[in-house]
């Protein structure tokens, strides 16, 4: 069943992807030449190990993870598709992981309290929800212990926390920025300096990046339609349903 | 046709509402809270102008506008629905208008620049966006100008720029809380003082009201089906239409 052609996609979503694509990278190297050009670098074990935390959360819990959101309106087979899904939100899990070190230890070295602003709040919230909807995801869809209609019930859960989560990590990034811009050059950023102008800017393109994955998730004529193997279990499942249906004792 | 009784609103959809309105309420009075107890309260043409601004927007752009989305899936005729819809989101504009001119005319008391932030940046943009959906909904849905076909073609865009305009009125919201506090208690934020985390539980209230607005919202089940008068008049359009097509030059 996995051998069969997968259905076209449909016109203007290619167009789309690739202007999220553009965006997304713009936005990282927006966030590269912030830190690059006016934060001094990125380090470890550094006075420079904060800026890691801006660098691994975009990375991480806007590009891959909106990336990896994309994948599932493609037209690929559903494996390939299922397994690109879990390895471009692995690698934002890890990321992220990196990124939270990154913060916590820059406090720790300088000694600033942990976890009194919104930004954080906020932050280590998305990525704790983010963690669990990691396990539930892999919990009822990459191992078969699930029963069909488990799954059928928690998948539109998880594509509304997905979405939801998406757009909290874009709201804890721009957070972040305002954090940092108003902790760093409170001073110059009312008279329009550069940097200011700069990481506006970057907040910008993430809004413009999360505006254009989630025209692209939502939109009702490009959801895809379910696969071969999707509607074959689907049907199995009708099957064994109306099968248990008037015993009606089973469950 | 408007005198058919409405079909009856799902299960566990008048709950969902009411912890909205809860979370609503709440958020409110944190907001008055905050600027009352710490800000010293409101008031126009006077120091205290600055913070008429967050109590109209939050009020506006977040609890009516909220509120204004949520009547679309209750299920009253189509002309009340339309009409309160109408009047919440008028209500939101006004209000939102009356906090703008607030923080504009506070900036030029005190000798602020206007529009350097980041907060002022995605504010004004969602503001300006919000009026401009605002005569498109008129334009199209409120006026008897517009067609049907244009009509089918522009709700899913209405319904999709809708609810990111209150997405990003939250976000908004959010950069405002902690430009604030960033502004007014650098020195203590970081000890865990009450105000901060007061203003804190506003962000996350507001979190949560998006949460559970959004949730009700894009939940499939809770859609609401098409009314009489929308299926005759998409009866009427169809006719209309099948008669027009065999002809086809008219348009």
């Amino acid at each position: 069943m996995d051998g069969a052609p997968p259905p076209p996609s449909p016109a203007g979503l290619s167009a789309y992807v690739a202007v999220s694509q553009a965006l997304g990278l713009a936005l990282l190297a927006a966030t590269g030449a912030w830190l690059g050009r006016y934060r001094g670098g990125v380090g470890w074990h550094s006075p420079l190990q904060l800026n890691a935390h801006p660098l691994c959360m975009v990375l991480a819990m806007v590009f891959l993870q909106g990336d990896a959101l994309l994948v599932c309106v493609f037209r690929h087979e559903a494996k390939r598709s299922k397994a690109l899904h879990g390895l471009l939100h692995g690698l934002a899990l890890l990321m992220a992981l990196v990124g939270i070190i990154a913060v916590f230890e820059s406090h720790r070295a300088k000694g600033i309290p942990d976890m009194y602003s919104l930004h954080s709040w906020c932050g280590m919230a998305t990525f704790v929800l983010y963690l669990l909807q990691w396990f539930l995801g892999c919990g009822f869809f990459l191992f078969p212990g699930a029963s069909f209609s488990l799954r059928g019930w928690y998948k539109p859960h998880h594509i509304f926390f997905g979405i939801t989560l998406f757009i909290l990590s874009i709201t804890s990034c721009l957070l972040g920025i305002t954090e940092m811009l108003l902790f760093k050059i409170s001073d110059s950023y009312s008279h329009f300096v550069p940097e200011g102008i700069l990481a506006n800017t970057l907040g910008v393109l993430l809004v413009a990046f999360g505006l254009v994955v989630g025209y692209v998730l939502t939109r009702e004529e490009w959801r895809r339609p379910p696969l071969a193997e999707e509607l074959a279990l689907s049907m199995d499942f009708k099957t064994l349903t109306e099968g248990e249906s008037p015993g009606g004792g089973s469950q």
